[in-house]
C-alpha cells in the first residue's frame, strides 16, 4: 500500500486482510501503545516501522546456514533473504570438497567448527542438511548459542524450549492444492 | 497419535491441538456427514481417511516441476512428497545441457513442451525458475491445464481465479524467528 502511495489505513481495512474483527486490531495494537487515530486510522510507514521494531526486524539479523548441497545452496543464493533484513554471515558443511570453496561470496567452513558462532554472535540457524544428520546439528547449533533455527531437512528435531523452530515442509504446502483441483 | 497406538480422540482435544472451540470442529466434521459417535469421540484411522478423502490426498497426484536448478534439484529429491502421496511425473527446464538427462530417474523434457501436460493429465505444477521468468512459466502451465501452482520463485504471480496458487517465501519464514531471540 505503500508502495501504492497509500498513507494510511483502518482498522476495519486491516481487519478485513487478515480475517479477524477491527476491535481484536485495535486491542492488539493498544498493547504496544496504540498507533492509530481516530477517525483516520493508522499512518502507513509508520505502522510498517513500529511491527518491524515490535518483530525485531527493524535490524539486520546474522544467520548461520548449515549444508551447502541443492537445497543450501539454492536458500544461499535466495534474493529475499536480504530484502527481509537477513545476512547469511557463515556457512558450513561437512564435505571436505566444499570447505574452504566461496559460494556466492561466503566461505564455507568445517561443521566441526560450529563453536565458533557463540563470539560472532550469530543467534538464528538455518539447517538445510539430510534427515539423518538434522537433529545432530541442531544440537550442535543449540550448544553454540543459537536461539532460532530454521529447519528445512524432512524431520521432526527436538530442541530445549527456549529454542524456537519453525520446520518447513515443502510436500505439506504442496498438499494444500488438490482439494482445490476439479477432479475427472 | 495413530502410531503411538492411540485409537480415538475427543473433539475438545483436537480442537486443544487446532485452537479452536470443540463445537467448531464437531459443526465443520458434521457438513461432511460427522464421522464421531457420542461420549467416545472419533476413531483417528477413520477420522484421518476421511480428512484425507475431503482434500483429495487420497489418491497419487501427479506433478510437474519447472526448473531444475539448486531450488528445483532439492525439490525432485525431497523425500516427503512420496510420503504424501504426490509424484513427480514430470520435469522441464530451459537449460540444453539439462534436457534429455535424467535427474533422480526422471528425464528433464524442454520448457517449450509444456502444453504436453494436458494429454497427461498432470494438474499441479512446482515453479522453481528465477523470478523473472516465474509468470511467463506460470502462463504456460495454465495454458497446459494446471489448476494449482506451489511457487517457489521469489517474486508475486497472477493466475486466474479458478487456479490456485501458493507461494513459498522462505525469507518470511526467517522473518517468524527474530521475535523470539532474547535481545543484547
Amino acid at each position: 500500500m505503500s508502495e501504492q502511495g497509500q498513507r494510511s489505513i483502518s482498522s476495519q481495512n486491516l481487519a478485513d486482510f487478515v480475517g479477524v474483527n477491527p476491535w481484536q486490531i485495535r486491542k492488539d495494537f493498544s498493547y504496544f501503545g496504540g498507533f492509530g487515530t481516530r477517525g483516520i486510522g493508522y499512518d502507513i510507514e509508520k505502522l510498517t516501522r513500529e511491527i518491524k521494531k515490535i518483530l525485531k526486524l527493524d535490524i539486520i539479523q546474522k544467520a548461520v546456514l548449515v549444508g551447502v548441497g541443492n537445497l543450501g545452496s539454492a536458500v544461499l543464493a535466495y534474493p529475499g533473504f536480504r530484502r527481509h533484513g537477513f545476512d547469511i554471515a557463515a556457512v558450513f558443511d561437512n564435505d571436505p570438497k566444499k570447505i574452504g570453496k566461496k559460494i556466492e561470496n561466503i566461505t564455507v567452513e568445517d561443521v566441526s567448527k560450529l563453536q565458533t558462532l557463540k563470539r560472532r554472535k550469530i543467534y538464528l540457524g538455518i539447517i538445510a542438511v539430510p534427515g539423518d544428520a538434522a537433529q545432530q546439528i541442531a544440537d550442535a547449533l543449540v550448544k553454540a548459542g543459537v536461539k532460532g533455527i530454521l529447519n528445512f531437512s524432512p524431520c521432526y528435531i527436538t530442541v530445549p524450549k527456549k529454542v524456537k523452530i519453525i520446520t518447513i515442509d515443502i510436500a505439506m504446502d504442496l498438499a494444500r492444492l488438490p482439494y482445490y483441483i476439479p477432479t475427472g
